[in-house]
């Protein structure tokens, strides 16, 4: 099977050559920006994907939604199937191109754009239609878990595990989708998506790790925590799930404290398979591609969807998860907490909260921070 | 599409139950012992099942080699799809069911050989398609895991492990195959098999746990490791592969010290993906069945083969991985042994050898033994 490549930077190149080497594939043309077209193998129209009839697939790995909506649309109306490692496309047009490819016996599958080469949403596509999908979740951003990380074994500020991060070409130059967890918040999207045929769009929560201090890493250490930004998703009953991101403090030895660096781990639980945790690269060029070429060698095999036909758009609900959280603020904000336990710590204070639901925090924090106060809140975990 | 299970043991029921909920699958007879069949659905012949023409795929969960093969032969030759939870007959005979499968348009999948409910044949199989796989391997026998663990974080001796083992439903009756490493070096044969077309049957090496002793554990702790059976596998250059199990020593805060009780951890190295890891439950009534279910999910999908057509049977080469290892022995053995380093205790002496191959160090310890010395190795690990 030929395939082409849209886009051809640090990922199409790695799809590119790892198509020289592939069983059953081969590399077909790649667009590029028109100036770009430095060999014959470039073309800068889709038209001349879409028109070729010796092209079998196309991988997209350009990111954004538009162009690569309007060109995921045309190859599959083409007959063409469809691979992505694009997870803003699949978060906004996921179920549009789903509907797209079925209606024209074309594949549609993206296991790249949630844990780079880790096969997550892979696994759970399969697991899914033999097993009840209880809960899944994971480290889903390599950026942030390189941060907390360094900030923790190292002893980094936030400022310069960044910079740190920047400099090794974990972090984009504008790192906001990264830290302020939207992108962990994207992969679980796409994961409730595979696993309950629901693309929550309305009632997520994500909160980052834009507001954690080396301060706050030390008193986690000297309590025998780990932090880790964590994505979770459930069923909340009826048609609605749950799906939100957020920083979790872990005791030393949870599988999650061995995830260092730029790696991810995800994890689902069936109801008859126990916990599936899978760990590995989430970015990188040839970890990506690794994903985009196995998606490749399914659709060899047969393998077409990891939506099912009924997957919808739906209402995420995060009103039921209930935990204790870390929250660090001004004492003075002390009473505005409902606290089980709380340390002064000069002019801040360190609280253990009651139990109290995942959106109840998040809203809590939304509307200190909408007054000015300086927090940080992390979940109690395991 | 009808599927007979033959067998109605612990996995087999697991396997009967998963299918009435399953996307796409049905259950079909299941085959027992002639005096079992008290309900309408089982049958006690073979026959009644080859012939007859719902059934579309067979489970086979009885273990064993025979009749397991003989059954399995005969339904990939009416042209219905055979999945197997057997290490023992993949091990054996993976490569004459692989052809007559091949031969008569059936799938042959085996999951469910190794990890149990972890997917990680599935997804080596699919990665080899692309990538090029490096090294693998793993925690692939819970029964040792759960023992080592319990020695570790309970002070357990070897004795009460293993009892506590077989409390539990862990270890069998007779546990020589858990223990001596043997399953472990079975379910690495068929991820050799899977991985390069190289099933070993000859040259390989397993070093079980039988000799640990509580000593030896506390010994690990006081230095920051813990104690792990793993299996691994590799190229060894030309037709041959690497292909062997020991105990080895992990520092704290190695992914394989978060694997507790019996969980299974297997891991694989590509070339472009890096290192992917899987955890999750390696044996037990669902997990095993869910892996059952998955591999009958793909054949839904039409993937059909682990194994290549060109798999053939290999010998194993363990001479090319050299690293250093702990050798526990009476201390007038220990000039026998080329150290780095040696400390006395009591009657024993613990050393840390020099760089020496897996083979050498395998067949000093079985000369020893020969000559009736008590030792306990175990390789110095990342």
């Amino acid at each position: 099977m030929k395939v082409a490549v849209l886009g051809f930077g640090t990922v199409g190149v790695g799809v590119y050559e790892m198509l020289q080497h592939a069983q059953g594939l081969e590399a077909g043309p790649v667009l590029v920006r028109p100036g770009k077209d430095d060999a014959p193998f470039k073309v800068t129209t889709i038209e001349q994907i879409v028109q070729d009839p010796s092209v079998g697939a196309v991988a997209e790995v350009m990111g954004g939604v538009e162009p690569a909506f309007s060109y995921g649309a045309a190859v599959l109306r083409a007959g063409k199937h469809f691979v992505t490692s694009n997870k803003a496309l699949v978060a906004a047009k996921g179920i549009e191109l789903n509907a797209i490819a079925r209606e024209h016996g074309a594949a549609f599958l993206f296991s790249a754009a949630c844990g780079g080469g880790v096969p997550f949403l892979h696994n759970l596509s399969i697991a899914r239609e033999s097993d009840e999908i209880l809960s899944m979740g994971g480290i889903l951003n390599g950026t942030t878990n390189y941060m907390l990380d360094a900030m923790q074994r190292l002893g980094l500020d936030y400022g310069d595990a960044l910079k740190d991060a920047q400099r090794l070409g974990y972090a984009e130059a504008d790192p906001r989708a990264d830290v302020s967890g939207l992108d962990a918040l994207r992969k679980i999207m796409l994961a409730c998506a595979v696993a309950y045929d629901a693309l929550p769009t309305e009632g997520l929560l994500n909160e980052g790790i834009e507001s954690v201090t080396a301060a706050d890493v030390a008193h986690f250490r000297s309590r025998g925590y780990t932090c880790r930004l964590l994505a979770k998703g459930s069923r909340a009953g009826g048609e609605k799930v749950s799906a939100y991101v957020e920083p979790v403090l872990l005791r030393d030895g949870a599988p999650e404290c061995a995830v260092l660096a730029n790696y991810n781990m995800a994890s689902y639980e069936g109801k008859c398979s126990g916990p599936i945790v899978l760990m590995g690269q989430g970015a990188g060029r040839y970890p990506t591609a690794s994903a985009v070429l196995r998606d490749l060698g399914c659709i060899l095999h047969g393998k077409h969807y990891m939506l099912q036909e009924n997957c919808r758009l739906a209402n995420a609900d995060n009103s039921r998860n209930e935990h204790a959280y870390y929250v660090r603020l001004p004492a003075e904000h002390a009473a505005e907490i409902p606290a089980e336990s709380a340390e002064l710590d000069g002019d801040v204070v360190r609280i253990i909260t009651k139990p109290v639901s995942v959106s109840q925090m998040h809203f809590m924090a939304e509307r200190l921070r909408a007054a000015g106060v300086e927090l940080f809140f992390a979940a109690i975990g395991g």
